[in-house]
């Protein structure tokens, strides 16, 4: 795990002897006892002790800051309030503004938070309706960030999705390689099949299906940046002629396909969207050998994402159980599931080399970012990645047929075969 | 597929002479203009020209007998409007008894009947509760009609679920080890687990696991037949130490185990017990490392089961869409499914193997039981056939593990490898 200390020194507001001493203007006055009762309910929420927590006037609980894996440090009194009252976002804000610095591990300080916060208790659905516009103002708010930006931390297809590692030591690129192809097996592409993908990203996936399986792709995307970019990709590796991409919502897909793709954009749709979907998909694919995949983010358990990550990160996100997925998007349209993987550890490990890509890029971040910009996104991958290895994020791959087309494979052997584009299973 | 003709040959109450002459003393009356019209609504629904249709007195829709695909004679006034009001029972039980008479290639008039019935357009979610004492007599009903029965159409191990058939030219005895070699591998059983099966018919899973992994396994089963029989298995193999077969409701599993297996079991469980069941799941095995499978029927959209079948084959049956078992038994303990995998096909092919079987026994039946029971028997394995053959039913196996366990298999290359019992996927 990488640690934080390194690139968070960069961001802090103001130095600090790494002893508790005052950090910024405000919340100058000494540590009340109300204060002190709030840092230990912090703490005892927590319940980690190797987690230092210290406030603005050198008030701690915890080890001394040589033996904690990592310190934590509050900046001001309402800061302080805000963590008791409405941790994730007091936290998310904090982080990213430099009034909660994170001295050492902050992997394990969020491990912690994962671990206290446990299961979400009750909630509502989420009750958002992501129209078209609505859907197009949430996609250009995170992907239309520019292309440069996502060019210092992602492999050099810009694949922003769970790559798949077959064997753990691959590099980032060579695992988004064998994701493309672990995709196109599931789909069991022929040379000739029409293909339509559902938010396609910087287009690798749509270009490598063409490239390898002798197939067409249309392909969709609301990202302006993206399509741009894809399109420019497609030129230049003389595949124009093969794959259309079309910026344009899901719900204006047009023809008639073999398959349907798509890779990370269920998560984007929202559960109120998802019969509309559905329908899409229905309409679009042959009626008789029509087949097609959905690879998302999901949960265990219907429950909300972050509040920080959909105020902040994602706005209008969700990611639904496996049960929520076929029951709105499959079983209206009586889609038989041939196949579920779930890639969760697969995640981890590509955010793993994001985040330390990402980390690595710092100094160019900073350039032509806020610290601000650069930290929230730096929590975001974190976090990301915790709630992957916590268990408390799933990556679902779902393939599904025709109920009655018998054509499909007849076992799993064909998925472990090698391909073309890639690497043996 | 084989064709009915034959055995039903036997199974007739009168002779006829394939012309359409009178058949029972009931009925014996002309057909009326009602009667006619009643033949041409059935005719109507069932939409295929290969079909004949024939009343009591001769009067025919369709194809001369010998253009006929398969030949449908009904023997009274009676059963012709039961068949218009209220098919799936008046079919199943006419068919049984005699008085609904089929020549030919059974298989096509259900093909056919299937595709007339279409999807089930409304219904109400199963509401019947399937108590300790109510599943004990449901089960009694089907598994204990006496091992020498199953033993004359099942493979030599009386495997009484979906095989498994890598090799789609397997026999039916090599696709049942296969199958419970797939288990095995899916379970990823290691030396020394302890296992627990909930719903062990025979025995034959339990005792390949011990036999070929190296474990030790309780199973569960409240057929006393079963029971029995799994017991001097168990001793004249050498097992008794290892695997321990107890005639209890899986609601009575005690103990701590590492893995949990259920084939076909959760068919008889019911909706509203799945809460129950995975209470049972989450009690017994590791908190940290326990796993489990559920293999079991299922379908794309929910519906209930063939009223014929559920009143006269398996009382208390349902087959659940993958939402419903996932959200019903695995979601309310966050389990995380790992992996799915859908054998629909590899069930028919079964079920061809058990009707082949089960015609060639047909002498062997007939001395034993009733015409009306082999006949009710065949029904019921060529109707599932067609069920699996048409998309309308499903066989789902779900892998799982606890949502925070990261020792999970990393990839599924494990369960392609050949393993101790079995052959090579």
């Amino acid at each position: 795990m990488p640690a934080a200390a390194d690139w968070m020194g960069k961001a802090r507001s103001a130095p600090h002897d790494g002893a508790g001493h005052a950090l910024s203007a405000q919340g100058r006055s000494h540590a009340s006892r109300l204060d002190r009762w709030a840092l230990a309910q912090i703490g005892a929420s927590l319940a980690d002790p190797a987690i230092r927590l210290a406030l603005w006037d050198g008030t701690a609980a915890g080890p001394p800051p040589s033996d904690a894996a990592v310190s934590v440090r509050i900046a001001d009194r309402r800061t302080l309030f805000a963590l008791v009252a409405d941790t994730e976002i007091a936290f998310g804000d904090g982080y990213s503004d430099g009034r909660v610095q994170v001295d050492g591990d902050l992997i394990h300080l969020l491990e912690a938070a994962y671990r206290a916060a446990g299961p979400t208790p009750w909630w509502r659905r989420p009750w958002w309706v992501n129209t078209r516009r609505r859907a197009r103002e949430n996609v250009h708010a995170h992907y239309d960030l520019g292309n440069a930006f996502y060019r210092r931390w992602l492999d050099d297809q810009l694949v922003y999705t769970c790559a798949y590692y077959p064997n753990p030591d691959m590099t980032l690129e060579e695992a988004q390689v064998a994701k493309l192809d672990l995709l196109c097996r599931k789909l069991d592409l022929k040379p000739g099949h029409r293909v339509v993908e559902a938010g396609c990203g910087w287009g690798a996936l749509a270009l490598h299906m063409a490239r390898h399986y002798g197939v067409t792709v249309k392909a969709y995307n609301v990202s302006r940046e993206q399509i741009r970019h894809a399109r420019e990709r497609a030129v230049a590796e003389g595949l124009a002629d093969r794959v259309a991409f079309i910026e344009d919502d899901y719900r204006s897909i047009t023809g008639t396909f073999d398959r349907f793709a798509s890779i990370g954009m269920l998560e984007h749709v929202g559960v109120a969207q998802y019969a509309a979907l559905g329908k899409v998909i229905d309409r679009v694919l042959d009626p008789v050998h029509g087949r097609g995949l959905l690879h998302f983010i999901g949960r265990n358990q219907a429950a909300p994402l972050s509040r920080w990550i959909t105020k902040r990160i994602f706005p209008g996100a969700y990611a639904p159980t496996l049960a929520e997925a076929c029951d709105g998007v499959l079983a209206p349209w009586r889609w038989s599931v041939l196949d579920v993987e779930n890639l969760r550890l697969h995640y981890a490990r590509t955010l793993e080399a994001w985040l330390q890509r990402f980390e690595s890029a710092e100094a160019d971040v900073a350039a032509t970012c806020s610290g601000r910009f650069a930290r929230a996104w730096r929590l975001y991958l974190a976090g990301s990645l915790v709630a992957f290895t916590s268990g408390s994020l799933q990556l679902f791959q779902v393939s599904f047929a025709r109920e009655q087309d018998n054509a499909i494979p007849w076992t799993r052997g064909a998925l472990l075969q090698s391909a073309p584009g890639g690497t043996r299973a």
